[in-house]
């Protein structure tokens, strides 16, 4: 077998214009296809390092509009304009729809509840007795361990180290906080580094993986739903229900009704989020905002809870146990994604909790204006008018 | 509460560098944020009209080239180079050394094994009783339904209707192929059109909720798992036991071994992907090529399998479930994304299934570059050299 | 090691009452235990051959007596009392009281509403595409297969083959109709000779192994709650409110929003039933009819489901996905066992889906008393009157 | 519609062998079933008392002895012959053959690595922001919350309070270690108790129910896997290789072949249980000791973990994270219950983790003998020979 070529690199500056040039024209060569507006960007190449590599220009996402949106947050308060991108028609009108029941019932409360981040080395024994006692070491040892953890971050902080024996091995999970970033890279480091400290000191020196697969980096699982993942963030609101009779064409009493039947459904199917469709405004919102867009496949996983109540208002919620966001390090600095963060006045230090609980409030008004559009029969004819739907 | 001010529309004419123009005068004026780079985008606003609305720019996505990949598919044959969209330092290095280890190997089988898109109405009787007769109904009346759906669509074939069941309800999936397109819009219009038939036509005249849930739209479910949602893609290769040592420095065995401890973690944090990171890969892919990103929920989700051959080598291989893609429709046409798919030869009528093929490989080279990092302890090391990671 | 002493083994007549007192005096002399009560059993040690080996003697479980239920099935259809073997106290009173306030309130309606057992056999291909083939050929020849299981077989069918292809295997599910047998055995056996079969006639001649653990025998799956395993069955009633304040001391609409609750604590959980405690009523009612008592473990699985009508009154189901039962065969026939089923009429030829539906009536009864305690406030408090609880 | 006869009650001697008599007729004059070998029971109606109401006599389930394993446990050491109760033919063969396995490869390793037995209250609040001070507010006042729980019971102490925030809710699980009992209604008085105390001192007063339905108490749930219910427990062994090959009749190459297959399809299934049969050998162990039989449900689930060793020997490991069990209270002092139990030495006082030790022994006992028979072929005939199998 013939290797086909290796694609073109520059050992002296491979981000630049003219390297990224030098890939499409080798690509053109090779595949016949045309990269004209992938070549058409307008961001400095030197601004990708760190970010990308063989860089050959940039995909554009049309970025739409969504909101007003009024929030209540601890951390996120007044009304914001969220920037989402996307290619599917209806999604930002739908978003804005639900933004504007929220808004106009008084808006929404979010609450960042728990903070989480983890890497999860597997250590091995000769039995599970010996795992159990290197369990009792670790806890006797946590605040040794802690303090090498952090010599390695400066914004990290190991909370605790979670334990899960199975045969011979201990299963952990090194909990973090990590400030205002996402943390995958940083409690990786800080963990590899207390491994091999923890390797050192302990008399059977053990030997360890760095993940035994528990972190369940970029995917969903059942530990993310139960443990957190990055940060557990709840969005509430009221919905009045002359904004749920007027504005989407519906009664609490059947919001509330057809909860029942979806929530069953989200059982019968096995589905990790219970709600209509987090996943679709947290990747809007992520790529947006320069977030990792592979942590959807995490983030999307939630709860939804509503109750009727006696005035006929409707208490509505979403519950996301697993939100993986950044506002600092990562895609956040890079020229577009960095104003989308502007916009939201998330830029930088000590504005990941707000980030996330805006996170919280676009899944809230996704699902307000989905579930309404089910109920109300709009949802075909919409994406008939504004999709493109051929 | 004074309610803050609405988005700028124009009734006329929405989709222009104008209009977007406003709006981003619009924010700049209330949150101060000024978007110069997202302003800055080289393609037609025109060209959005159907994948977004209240329009204000681009995202501009850095684009990187991995590959080659040489595959060995029943549609996608031959050396691939594949734009990957990422803000992930070492994402596109780590997938092209996956790649370049399987072409060394020989190349990758890609198979598609099943077809399968639904929307899944719930149909509401008085009891259990008429429910499960309703159900013995649908069955004896498939071909009607069958041509009822079909008439709304050039490209989707309702194949069967799923039964599930639960209390005085019939949840159902409709499952259909769609051709090159994701068909989530399609089967939601096809199925629309068949439960007003069937509502219609028997005699207990059954109310419906268009989605009972099950169809888990955009969000990973055991229900996709176990039927399938979209297309059911499998990627397997062996691996040389010359090239693991050289090129990835691992053996083997090493790797076989360290695979029951990863299952096993994946069993113990109830995980939906039994690999290393599938999410990377596909939400990369996706952006590039123009897919809803908001499917690498569902799509991420996946079994990896392997075994230690006598001679020494390593049959490697991932099993994807829920497969949900596109080269007609949706964002494949945008001018960045289709020169995206143009580079895999994917782009419009007849490459759905090819380009399928393309993300299962791409999601086995990851889980190789990846896997064999941990087992190398390159992990953290290469992500301190290439990624920011600050 | 010295090997300790082997259990005592008759040849010529292992089921005898001498034997039984051989091991129970091999077992005083080894662990100074007295074996008295175990020994002192009123039924024939000939009639247990091929329920047990090694045969010592009998556990004697208590039994006690609940009821009587007015169920309105399409098979059992009358008052019932029902026999519940059980250990603990405040069980039988419990279910009871469950069962009166659903009789009270005009009785429960049960219906069957899919049958489905199997053999779970894995073929093993060079690669995923031969693994689809063979597929294809599973489905074009399944008339002949079906022909082939059925030969060893008076009461089995064969339904259909699943298939879920992963790697380069076919996972295959041969679903059966049993009769009035669980159709463990029975499948096992006809699969088996399917199997054989299959590898002599396809030109592959694959390799297979009869469970490739997709049957998820005696355990309980994802599987099986989408799939079906054994019987699905599905409880329903309508709540008196009258009937809930006089007897249960609590309100429907208390009973709908702790509903609310106790769903989103199953899906916060991972629960794989959504109501209070299917498993006591099963398994009490499993033990006292000669039920294999390891199915417990898949029969538990279900959804609850219900909603508050405008009347005031409360509908309540429960939908058993994995109910596996028999009136014939394994334990129904042993002497006490066969009273008990004597007791609901439910022994022998043509009453397997009677007794299911007894089965999911006893569950909803249980669900009924055990949700009003924890609303009341009586949990705790008849724990303490009538529970040993120390 | 007329109402049923009720069962007969006595005020003044309820467990007596009269009355019980006076209800065998009541129901054989309704249905006609004669209940003679039910009314012939050797125990005491008088010690019946506290395990079930309405006592009508005994089932009388065959016991079996199988055995003996050699384990070399932290609690449990030397040589055990184990009673099991079932009326499934085979099994205490199959078991016996396993233990034969075990025994002659050096006997099994049994550790109990975590106990924690729970009640689940959840509160009730405003919005998540008072739910989440109400959390560390537990934090803050855990001594005293322990205080007042420990006032309730001997052997029960309040370990921690995990805290998993819904919606406007604080789902929490009170975790104990139980001592010899099971816990389930010790923990919930004492549970109820510390509640009442919270709600007296909280400044909110929180509204609160007792169960959230996170304690899944009778039904398997992720939590458990992840979190631990009663007892977690691990058994291992190293099968040697001409063991497996002279009795099993297996090479451990094929075994550990076997072993990647059957993990791919218990998580193609999502099973809760990745080896064999873990239900068969619990629930006959259970029923044979007094056990709560529902607790099968809980205690079935687990994690199997196998490494072909260099030297062809076979480490072989099941690892159960929810064993519910107890050598005190319940139904651990009837007759027949408690002679089980003492022939393992396990009957009162400090024997408890001993117990859950042979429960994990036993079940990899079945896993060892199911697991070759379904790889040597000797599954169905075996059945055919030993089975009623009609």
């Amino acid at each position: 077998m013939t290797r086909a070529d290796p694609i073109p690199r520059s050992r002296e500056n491979d981000y630049s214009k003219e390297q990224a040039a030098t890939r499409c024209e080798f690509i053109t060569g090779r595949t016949g296809a045309r990269l004209d507006t992938i070549s058409s960007y307008s961001i400095d190449p030197a601004t990708v390092r760190g970010n990308v590599e063989n860089f050959i220009g940039t995909v554009q996402m049309p970025l739409g509009l969504a909101g007003p949106i009024h929030i209540n947050g601890e951390h996120a308060s007044g009304d914001f304009y969220v920037p989402l991108a996307t290619t599917e028609g209806t999604l930002v009108a739908s978003y804005s729809r639900g933004m504007r029941a929220i808004s106009e019932s008084g808006g929404v409360k979010t609450t960042v509840v728990k903070h989480s981040m983890q890497r999860a080395p597997v250590f091995l024994f000769e039995d599970a007795l010996q795992a159990r006692e290197f369990g009792a070491w670790l806890i006797a040892n946590l605040d040794e361990i802690r303090a090498v953890a952090g010599s390695t971050t400066r914004s990290g902080r190991l909370v605790e180290i979670e334990q899960y024996p199975v045969a011979n091995m201990l299963y952990t999970r090194f909990c973090y906080t990590t400030g205002d970033a996402a943390g995958q890279n940083m409690t990786g480091k800080a963990t590899f580094v207390a491994c091999e400290w923890i390797k050192r000191k302990h008399p059977l020196k053990p030997g360890y993986f760095l993940s035994g697969a528990i972190d369940t980096d970029k995917k969903h699982s059942a530990m993310n739903m139960i443990q957190t993942r990055g940060k557990r963030v709840i969005a509430e609101f009221t919905l009045k229900r002359e904004v749920a009779r007027d504005l989407l064409r519906v009664e609490p009493a059947d919001l509330y009704r057809y909860r029942q039947i979806a929530a069953v459904g989200a059982l019968q199917a096995g589905s990790v989020y219970s709600g209509a469709h987090s996943a679709n405004g947290i990747a809007a919102l992520f790529i947006a905002t320069g977030q990792d867009e592979a942590n959807v496949a995490e983030s999307h996983a939630g709860i939804t809870y509503g109750q009727l109540l006696e005035n006929g208002d409707y208490y509505w919620s979403v519950t996301l146990p697993a939100v993986i966001c950044a506002t600092h390090g990562g895609g956040t600095g890079l020229p577009t994604q960095r104003e989308c963060l502007q916009m939201l006045d998330c830029y930088g230090a000590g504005k990941a909790d707000k980030f996330a609980e805006i996170v919280a409030a676009v899944v809230l008004a996704g699902d307000v204006s989905l579930t309404s559009a089910v109920l109300a029969g709009d949802w075909v004819s919409s994406h008939e008018a504004m999709g493109r739907n051929r």
